[in-house]
């Protein structure tokens, strides 16, 4: 076998096999293959895209470069969440630690924030002294010890993707869904998960904004999971407007300890609770769907959920105070309001602007190598469909550096849309994808 | 502007400008844009093709990567030939000269042979003493003097070119009609000629195999020529059989001097002739292309044209005594007859698989790395439609290592069909591209 006769079977809409998918992938990780010939095939794919069992084969094969965590030792199903990433979403701080508090083993693997939407990541390092890039052997430790372990994509796991993915930046082939599929999927299977479920963001702040798209790439992932034995579903929500009220990394936990107190907002809460008894659900923990929601609000009413996310706060590092006192999270220096001009109800919040803007404050990633500072953002005093007066505050800006503030500002003025009447509203959850 | 963009501009079908494609080829060139992303560019280009104008700009780019020749100091109008390449053709040792008797500058960069088709160089080194590769120097006083010349590709010339083309060979995108297209006519445009005659072929022993895709082609590189301001046309012909009698680099020289003397065999020599014409006539030399005819006839009947070949020889380096007696050629150890099985009519001769037959006694290259011997090769004493006995010589091979002697057999035995009735004889010009 050849690499060059790989890629023109490719090119000329063959389905390749798995042992030629297998071959191609270990030596471009190896660097046998060098990198113009991935390239080639990466773009022959983007216009003939893969089948099911291409991309079964492609993702299994990056998982294979690298580490495959073997859990089987902890005493229970090990599950997670993957979300396709957003503005203001922080349900992994709230769901991992109420999954585990009902029973499940949650090693989640996350990644860090990049252009207008945020990372797990970045969020768990604003709590003082917090931890993600443990060992491997610590991670073991810490999901031994208290159910769940939140760490940072190690050099160990798959290391393909991370190489291919690279490339893929700088040759024009991201945007294509089976390579974007069996990217997500190689990573997430290297957990050594039974179970996942799939939030698949879709709206003006998802990385798929067409609902057609979210759901194309939500169903690839779903074909790949159950492809490779484990039980996975997806459900596709919405993005249009931030998910709970505030945007950027020390705020975004505090709001999270505000949840798990049972005092988040209800979008927030609400996904949350319907992605952790998912994650119950798919594991085999509960006997159905009904019961894994009353299990996940039964961990969150008796605040088992909260003591389950103290307790690996201070397991990894960090500062444990900070649910009791979200006081000791970095603070901004300054808070600006952006007040609204107009009478009305909120009718639109741009979600990806908003997210822009939380960047140029600093609570985002302009390139990767940027520098985040945790304590800035925006919090939302109005969501959309709320009434709003002239001069009432949509907004509240936790600025540090004033540099860029003005340019932040006008964004959020642009992204707010007041009218007389507001849209109906959308439904959090889009579609469940439970074939 | 950055490489990535216009990778993904392509790819997603849109025009490309004059400055975006030369801003890649210089960047390849210089080493500023790496290989990995002119594979993937390459790519994009076979899927979403390129519009007329790209494809001009594409090859001016390569052009102007490397050096353009400036001959404008001949005294006259600069004009050559180029084949996309078949298996017996020497049509360019004929034409060359004849062309130039009558009053062309034929500055003639040629290439090597590669698999079943053969390579002007490879015929011409099989004159003792020929030298293909004079300096550009030495190429222009060569031309001065006796108003033609015979090289190779210089690293001079086209750079950009050489080095696309080794990429696209291991990254399966060759057959892509503007990256051929281009390819082609960068080297030649750089010859700094007035006009261009291409000999496209088609057919079993051609580059393109189908009529269509060899007109496509054609159509393509005269549209090239012609948005650069030269005077280009194109003949397509047949390359269903070998072109005249001989296949194998010392036996075609040996054909092209008996053609130069009149002795030639008729497609060979007509072939020659019209091609030649066409040089004088869209150089201007001749008024009308029926004008050119004639004196290209003059010029093979005068034996103006051997005399020119035997001059450029000498000047090159060669032994010109080969133009009165060819067996001072080399000569192969040994003959051998293929005989016919059967009585009848020569209905077909498979023409790739006689060149590939040719390459396996030594007259061609497997790879290009491969050494060829100019003594060996095959001569036909039957064409498609000759009559033919049972036991009748139908070719002989000249041998000089019989390592592949029994394979190259049972590959011309494969390759001549006889029958009880031959097939119409298709033209040898099967169409004129000429608005």
């Amino acid at each position: 076998v050849r690499a060059v006769d790989i890629i023109q079977k490719k090119r000329d809409g063959h389905e390749l096999g798995r042992d030629e998918i297998a071959f191609f992938v270990d030596g471009y990780t190896r660097g046998s293959i060098p990198d113009y010939q991935a390239s080639a095939f990466a773009m022959a794919v983007f216009f003939r895209g893969m089948t099911a069992a291409e991309t079964v084969a492609l993702t299994e094969s990056m998982m294979r470069t690298g580490e495959v965590l073997d859990l089987s030792d902890l005493p229970g199903p090990r599950v997670d969440k993957h979300s396709t990433g957003g503005v203001g979403d922080k349900t992994s701080l709230i769901l991992a630690p109420l999954a585990a508090a009902a029973g499940a083993f949650v090693p989640m693997i996350s990644g860090r924030g990049l252009g207008h939407t945020g990372g797990t990541l970045d969020k768990l390092e604003s709590i003082p002294g917090f931890r993600v890039s443990l060992s491997l052997k610590e991670f073991r430790e810490t999901l031994h010890k208290c159910g769940l372990g939140l760490i940072g994509q190690t050099p160990e796991i798959a290391p393909a993707d991370r190489k291919l993915y690279a490339l893929r930046d700088v040759t024009a082939t991201v945007e294509s869904l089976p390579l974007i599929a069996s990217s997500i999927m190689s990573k997430k299977m290297a957990e050594g998960i039974d179970a996942l479920i799939l939030d698949v963001k879709t709206g003006d702040g998802a990385f798929m904004k067409k609902f057609e798209d979210s759901k194309a790439l939500a169903e690839a992932m779903v074909r790949i999971g159950r492809g490779m034995g484990k039980k996975v579903s997806a459900l596709i929500t919405d993005m249009e407007q931030p998910l709970g009220r505030t945007v950027g990394n020390a705020l975004e936990v505090k709001e999270s300890v505000e949840t798990l107190q049972g005092r988040g907002p209800k979008d927030l809460e609400s996904l949350s609770l319907e992605l952790a008894a998912w994650m119950l659900h798919l594991a085999g923990i509960a006997p159905g769907l009904d019961a894994a929601r009353t299990r996940v609000r039964d961990a969150l009413a008796s605040g088992a959920g909260l003591r389950k996310f103290q307790e690996v706060i201070e397991l990894q590092g960090g500062d444990p105070r900070v649910c009791d006192d979200t006081s000791r999270l970095p603070q901004a220096r300054e808070t600006v309001e952006l007040r609204s001009e107009a009478e009305g109800r909120v009718a639109g919040i741009a979600c990806r602007t908003v997210g822009q803007a939380g960047m140029l404050l600093g609570a985002g990633r302009e390139t990767v190598d940027s520098r985040i500072d945790p304590a800035v953002g925006i919090v939302l005093h109005k969501k959309v469909g709320d009434p709003v007066r002239e001069g009432e505050s949509l907004m509240t800006l936790h600025v540090d550096d004033r540099g860029r503030l003005e340019e932040a500002t006008r964004l959020l003025r642009q992204a707010v849309r007041v009218a007389r009447e507001a849209p109906p509203a959308t439904p959090l959850v889009r579609l469940v994808l439970d074939r």
